[in-house]
């Protein structure tokens, strides 16, 4: 069985969201999995000297355009949220709280926070609104509670994080195909095509 | 008649080298025209703090990859130049010398002057290079070199240069269809579709 496609993003991006509405059915097409991989951007952006987009000079502008158009292009429900970017350390911790236990459920759990994020318009920097969403998802809220503060489960989201910027991710969604990494939701048609072809 | 397309574009730049050889053909199909106005990139990095990709840690490795990768997925011919990125004055001054006395010609020279760079691998940045370009065109050498070396062709070259910026070129291509506008050769689709609907 070949490798699941690695699709790393960060809770706070909003071509990483976009691309977490298309992959898995992309996948699927082409009998592969995908290993849903949530990462903190502010962290590889230490490692490129990267800003959050809203802070740079005309590139700030065009991408509170770009964000709904692209959306809309792939039809996708968007909605920009008003506290833009977040910190994504309480999600990405009950993510890999719950990759931990039960990894299909952690990624109905990705699309729920992002789901959230992006179309509701909740904070879910707020571990208590991150809290929330895992309890409407059926999860017991105490023990995502505990378990976003456990010392173990901080390690592992540590050790993701790491793993996905030792991969190459310097931006979100980065998604590797059998060792060819591809950068943002645009790329979406050549990793369909690469899945196709197996290259070219 | 509806206006141009506008088209902004860095000699140096392999999107901006992916999108020539595509968007005459968008445009056509929708009834419009394209004005190419190849600007500086340079001049835009010191507005938004950006710096060329090959610098960018992480960044860097991933385009080398995605250059050839993207230019092949559009059936674009495409050597990575040995020198790059490159400055770029010498081939813009040519154009908008020959651009106030020609606009097809120049659009021929801008086209001539890309294949030179990322198919030839002739480092343009060199203005005898520049000047061997529009002289296989048909061009008289000697004029190009006046017409490069004269002010009002520099001033020419900087005036439409400040303009790509005021437009909010801050990377190349940058595309504008009715103030709307596109950056990168991966918003192709977008513009195909944009032209079709009118918007979105």
């Amino acid at each position: 069985m070949a490798n699941p496609i690695e699709f790393y993003f960060d809770f706070s991006s909003p071509y990483g969201y976009i691309a977490s509405c298309k992959i898995d059915a992309i996948a699927e097409k082409h009998g592969r999995e995908v290993a849903w991989r949530p990462f903190l951007l502010g962290v590889a952006f230490k490692a490129t000297g990267g800003t959050p987009l809203p802070s740079i000079p005309m590139k700030g502008p065009y991408h509170e355009r770009d964000f709904p158009r692209s959306a809309k292009f792939h039809g996708v429900e968007y909605h920009q949220p008003e506290a833009f970017p977040i910190a994504t350390v309480a999600p990405a911790r009950a993510f890999y709280w719950l990759d931990g236990k039960d990894p299909k459920r952690a990624k109905a759990l990705a699309k729920a926070l992002y789901h959230a994020y992006f179309v509701e318009g909740i904070d879910i920097s707020n571990a208590e609104n991150t809290i929330a969403v895992c309890a409407a998802l059926g999860l017991n809220a105490d023990e995502v509670r505990a378990g976003i503060s456990d010392q173990m489960v901080k390690d592992r989201t540590k050790a993701a994080v790491d793993k996905a910027i030792a991969r190459g991710a310097f931006g979100s969604p980065f998604i590797v195909v059998d060792d060819e990494p591809f950068w943002g939701s645009d790329r979406l048609d050549q990793i369909d095509k690469w899945l196709h072809t197996g290259g070219w």
